[in-house]
């Protein structure tokens, strides 16, 4: 099944990858359930469900935790460091000798502690959510505020108490360091936001009409498949919350939603989780079943679904090919409109609420008001009963708006009510900040991609992210990936030169 | 979450209970994985799929081994033996051991090796069924056979072969019992047929029209919703092998599949499908995540699907109260016929080669002949080489067919190309023997059934069997069930009373 080639430590190595492919299968059937969780399952199923979740991870930590690995590991040291930094070998025993380290400083007791908490506390919060009651899911956070300071506590080597919750999803990112980016980041996108809000606004009537729901399914597929999504390794599914999921290379499935009265959601949503799909369907096929089978962090992870659903799906270029069939699909709703109209359109600015229907250029101060409503929570600035006041007022500071009620404020996303407080959002961000890093350095190498967009062809731009990111899987972290790539750390600059560049346009604007 | 009581030894019992549920939860995991690959899993995800489930397969029967779990079970042996019988007590701990000791006696190596060779005997059969090619898979059913003798020999106090994976589904029972039983079925049924075959046949055409597959499932699911299968805590599917499989008893799913031309294909696959759920959605739920959350035996659960699917579903009154709906649906196709053609063409019997297309009468000799063929497999009186020709020689004899190819012949049934060989089939058998008996025992306690049916009044039936049957899950065998129930042993009369009596009336026969 696994073609790494074994080195002269042989069965140490092919030991090794035993172990690791069983927490691998392990981890892999918990997302099978997690996945049927979010589409399939029937509502009584939710109590056992919860449960049997709670008892893989528990076996997977268990397996992780066996201090059989970390001999094993101790035993290949010396062996990975003979091989090339970058080598399938030298990569999957750093990587692996990571996961263990971190793994065994948090007890068991806690996974399972932490497992019954989350399921109880997703469930009252898609309530909570339901009545846009804070208070019904207020105790829970508090506990899960408590759980994630106490998992910071396992890291007493860390600054500060994100850091280790950080490190769980971006590798080498801190507190310091990303506020110190974000400010910088913020500062500039306020003032950006202010100048096109006093200009004239686009129409989004455009967008607002009825949509046949399976039409518009179809169309997505048909972009899909087209850009490169490989059905018949993947699928796409209804959810309410959609993600993208993988049980292996060949096995990574989307899930999406449609709204009968708006053409964007489905549409958008598609492409966005496609990128995060062509990301692990283009993972070399000799890191199957191995823990390079995956992402290199949630920043390079984002940066793929943000570069495919906004600097690709959001482009001038994409729609002059693809409107025209937009179009033949909708006749009535869309045959009178040009594709200019529809480019105007789908990059409308506005200060909206909801981070996840927000424009290019205000969506990452949604972000960063969570990152730093977060990091207060957690250094006990902020106190999770004075969490929605909190909300609200970054809000009206950066954006100038106040969500009508919790449920378009506080309530809206799911990461605090499922997970851990701390290091759920600034993945957002880093990914908008390298899926434009990146791009640029493609058109350095490849000028033709913009012209090839146009014509509807993927293949040059595929092509260099497979070579460069995708093949890699988790071998990299995002720093040494940005850097390998682009010659730079993870920087604002492209970010920011594409903003206003893109939106000095379409505002006629000097941004 | 468990509402079993707590016995003096508390603590040792409820950590009986944990240790059970733990292995519960993966093999319910590896269902939920099972489910997922035979309904939405992408071609490509099989390789991984497949190493998904042999490893939590191996990780389960490891807990289940677990020498603490024999230590934990010896301790409170007599504990048990103080509780009743049919106490959630006693039984948890006496089917817990029995799984334990049969667990015990399999090498956990030999699942490896069993788990990854049906993954690959599978996919052959589906390619070899595909293109009607039984030396396609030949080599791998050799391999299976081999596999199953080895099984039988870790159960050397087995007189015969078979016996030890008889009881694996089919608890008390074994060869001989079964020859035994069969030999006087199989004598009677071949005279019926016999006799049948000779009075004229009703026309089968109302059923072969074009029938809307949407129209089709959605009658199926009101008709189960009508009967009382709660789809909050499951769901209906299609696929391409219908089964029924639980995660919960609270998440228990259907598969079915529909035939545009052919309405009787989702009409009774459903009911059958239907049954098995009810069993398993009626279980205690004081049993849930225990070995008891469970069906008694193949033979019980068969006899529950089968009731539903033929004693109820196939019957005259059954049909008085819904053929008018089913007209009204369909009105163009059925609009011109009368309830009684309509009884009369869904028990049509026929000499055909495809056992779940089989009618009520011929069914159980499609199923004995496979019996009678497993059988001598495992004791080396035929072999895999002539298995295809004996196949149709048994045809040949029982029901004066020869299948035309070996995809309508011995390749037709997925049983011996993803399970062992041997004890595969007799369920079916015992459960239309089973249903028959048990019926005619809930007709004399509650002569009123007959009429409810006609009414569509599912109740009194319902709450007999979930009093009688459903409620206890695997507390008893098959054998202690049946005779708490009527007060015999399982026994062939009351099943060729009613196929007497309902198709002597049918064809107007002196059966």
């Amino acid at each position: 099944m696994m073609s790494i080639p074994l080195s002269e430590s042989g069965s140490l190595y092919s030991q090794l990858i035993t172990r690791l492919r069983d927490v691998r299968d392990i981890q892999s059937a918990a997302a099978v359930l997690q996945w049927d969780r979010a589409t399939y399952m029937p509502l009584g199923g939710a109590t056992a469900r919860g449960r049997q979740l709670a008892t893989l991870r528990q076996v997977a930590h268990d397996k992780l935790c066996d201090p059989a690995l970390g001999e094993l590991l101790e035993q290949l040291e010396a062996q990975g460091q003979s091989y090339p930094y970058d080598s399938h070998e030298a990569s999957l025993i750093r990587v692996a000798r990571r996961d263990y380290d971190q793994a065994r400083r948090v007890p068991g007791e806690f996974m399972a502690r932490l497992s019954s908490h989350q399921t109880e506390t997703y469930l009252a919060w898609a309530q909570a959510r339901e009545e846009s009651d804070f208070q019904r899911v207020c105790p829970y956070l508090e506990k899960t505020l408590a759980l994630s300071q106490e998992w910071a506590s396992f890291f007493p080597e860390c600054d500060r108490p994100a850091d280790s919750l950080i490190a769980l999803s971006d590798e080498g990112m801190t507190s310091a360091i990303l506020e110190e980016l974000f400010s910088q980041l913020r500062g500039e996108l306020v003032d950006i936001v202010q100048a096109i809000a006093q200009a004239p606004a686009p129409d989004s009537k455009l967008l607002q009409q009825q949509f046949s729901e399976t039409s518009q399914l179809n169309f997505c597929k048909t972009l899909m498949e087209r850009i490169g999504y490989d059905f018949s390794r993947g699928r796409q599914d209804a959810t309410l919350h959609p993600f993208t999921t993988s049980f292996s290379i060949n096995d990574v499935r989307i899930t999406t939603r449609t709204d009968p009265n708006n053409l964007t959601e489905s549409l958008f949503c598609s492409l966005h989780e496609m990128g995060h799909a062509l990301y692990e369907q283009n993972i070399d096929p000799a890191l199957e079943a191995t823990p390079l089978a995956d992402g290199s962090s949630s920043g390079i992870h984002e940066s793929q679904s943000r570069l495919w659903e906004n600097i690709v799906g959001r482009s001038r270029a994409f729609w002059e090919c693809f409107y025209p069939r937009l179009q033949g699909l909708f006749l009535r709703q869309l045959g009178q409109s040009s594709v200019c109209d529809f480019y105007r359109t789908i990059n409308r600015v506005a200060c909206t609420p909801i981070r996840t229907a927000a424009d290019e250029v205000t969506y990452n101060l949604h972000v960063m008001i969570r990152f730093e409503l977060e990091v207060a929570m957690l250094e006990g600035k902020l106190s999770v009963q004075d969490l929605p006041e909190a909300w609200n007022s970054c809000y009206e500071r950066d954006l100038e708006i106040t969500p009508r009620s919790d449920k378009d404020g506080v309530l809206q996303d799911v990461h605090w009510y499922s997970q851990l407080i701390g290091g759920q959002f600034q993945g957002y961000t880093l990914g908008n900040l390298i899926a434009s890093q990146l791009f640029e350095t493609a058109l350095k190498q490849h000028p033709e991609i913009p012209v090839d967009l146009e014509r509807g062809q993927f293949t040059s731009l595929l092509t260099w992210l497979q070579r460069n990111v995708y093949r890699h899987g988790r071998k990299f972290t995002a720093d040494e990936l940005v850097d390998r790539i682009t010659g730079m750390p993870i920087h604002p600059d492209p970010f920011l030169r594409y903003i206003r560049s893109k939106y000095g346009d379409l505002y006629k604007l000097d941004l």
